[in-house]
């Protein structure tokens, strides 16, 4: 068992669909914890001050999804698509209940992993999400695509867009960078045929429609929603909107912290993840109205 | 000028349509705030102690709506017809630009206010809301609607559903009851007629409709949304919603409270309020998304 994320090596399985997924796993016991990582992210975008402190006690996988990083096949242009790809890697690895965490991108394909394999997923994070349909979501703003989506990423501009303008958030912003390529073994860089696919998707997701909202009343298991209270890529109402559709559902929005706030408050965040995890069922579906 | 609500006399003002209103002023100042009420609520029904303070540096107006306490007419079964009415009353009072507190019904009717007469309203506080079709929310828990529904108004009951179990909570909710009904002056009490076609107007408003929640994306008054975290008349999910829903919307929920939360909180609600009033005009519908 690997202990901490910087030395996991990179492991390779093929699903039935004949894709051969890389992924990382750290930790042990439980019921294991899929990550699923944000726009052109690959298995080096997850913070390991996050992923091993989400590992103390239980299981925790990330991987790439189907022609992403150094996994094979063609990156789809639907979140539906991309949903059914780590269905398929879930199965690959046998595993048939995992508790699931989404972040941005990977948040919306969360959501439709619990809508369309409710009995897979025991419980969800919703990291900087946002329903599909929301008002006023239809991409992103100018600056931030120009900032993340050019064909040569630049850490500095990330930094705009996943930190705020204050030092302290600035300055978990690069601890966070250094800690994340501080390893022997780096992942494949995701491609120019990734970040088109994955934008189209993005966009479908942000067409609006009031009707769309509903669908996430349909998730089964608990979700806890959480967001950084200046995320310019994801507005943190979009995560009030959730917790506002979804009955029970856990918020948390963390202070002076844009897009990246998991990583910035990897500590709180992890801790809050943890206490959410293991928290006791209850039916809060059933609360009288 | 009436220094505190405890001492304002009710007055009478009759509108274009014929319907004499009754209502109480204290304060003065800046826009006028007028306060729309609770289901089968009064002009007692508001905490001096809160109408007080939110009168230090304004005007503020309570009053009874059509056909409400010592209003005349017939209470209205829509929220759309009661804002018409509220409408009526405020022009009768010669006002053409208020700001308005909206708490449970009155939040329904403050909506139903900026989104047909938009001009009127130039900033919104919704008290205990919810967007009109918001799953889930179609008329009350049987055991609140049992406590605050019968005939005969029962203030022990009714503290049940304004108030949490902690001592904390109780003691205030006690201590706001005998605010209110100490005076000499009280309005004449709400009749059965009032509470059937109010409750009506709550069932139809939460008639559920996705494609509704569109309606308050066209409020265009800057907005505050409060509410108790553990009202169990109007959840504070709904208002996650309302602030998911509306571009620049404030959101504070205030701890161990439920739907009195603007009373067993007055001061730090009325500091609230005030400050949200004063706060510079932005254009956060301009936000980049």
């Amino acid at each position: 068992m690997v202990q901490s994320y910087t030395e996991a090596p990179i492991s390779k399985v093929t699903a039935a669909s004949g894709v051969e997924y890389a992924y990382r796993e750290v930790g042990a016991g439980g019921v294991p914890l899929v990550l699923l990582v944000h726009f052109r992210g690959n298995l080096d975008n997850w913070d390991p001050a996050l992923v091993d402190a989400l590992a103390q006690d239980r299981r925790v996988i990330a991987f790439d999804n189907t022609g992403v990083g150094g996994t094979s096949g063609t990156t789809p242009g639907t979140v539906a698509q991309m949903a059914a790809d780590a269905i398929a890697f879930v199965e690959a690895l046998d595993l048939d209940r995992v508790d699931v965490l989404g972040f941005s991108l990977g948040s919306f394909v969360a959501q439709e992993i619990a809508l369309i394999r409710p009995a897979l997923v025991r419980r969800l994070v919703l990291a900087s999400s946002a329903p599909q349909g929301a008002p006023g979501m239809h991409g992103w703003a100018q600056w931030v695509i120009d900032a993340v989506g050019q064909a040569e990423t630049a850490p500095a501009k990330m930094l705009d867009v996943f930190y705020t303008r204050s030092p302290e958030s600035r300055k978990s912003g690069e601890a966070a960078l250094g800690r994340m390529f501080t390893r022997s073994q780096l992942d494949t860089p995701t491609t120019w045929q990734t970040r088109q696919a994955q934008y189209d998707a993005v966009c479908a997701w942000g067409v609006p429609g009031f009707s769309l909202l509903e669908r996430v009343t349909a998730i089964q298991a608990p979700v806890f929603v959480a967001n950084g209270d200046s995320d310019p890529m994801i507005l943190p109402r979009y995560s009030h909107l959730l917790a506002g559709l979804i009955p029970g559902a856990e918020l948390r929005i963390y202070p002076d912290a844009a897009h990246g706030f998991l990583f910035q408050h990897h500590e709180e965040f992890a801790a809050d993840v943890t206490r959410f995890l293991a928290r006791p069922q209850t039916d809060e579906r059933n609360e009288g109205v």
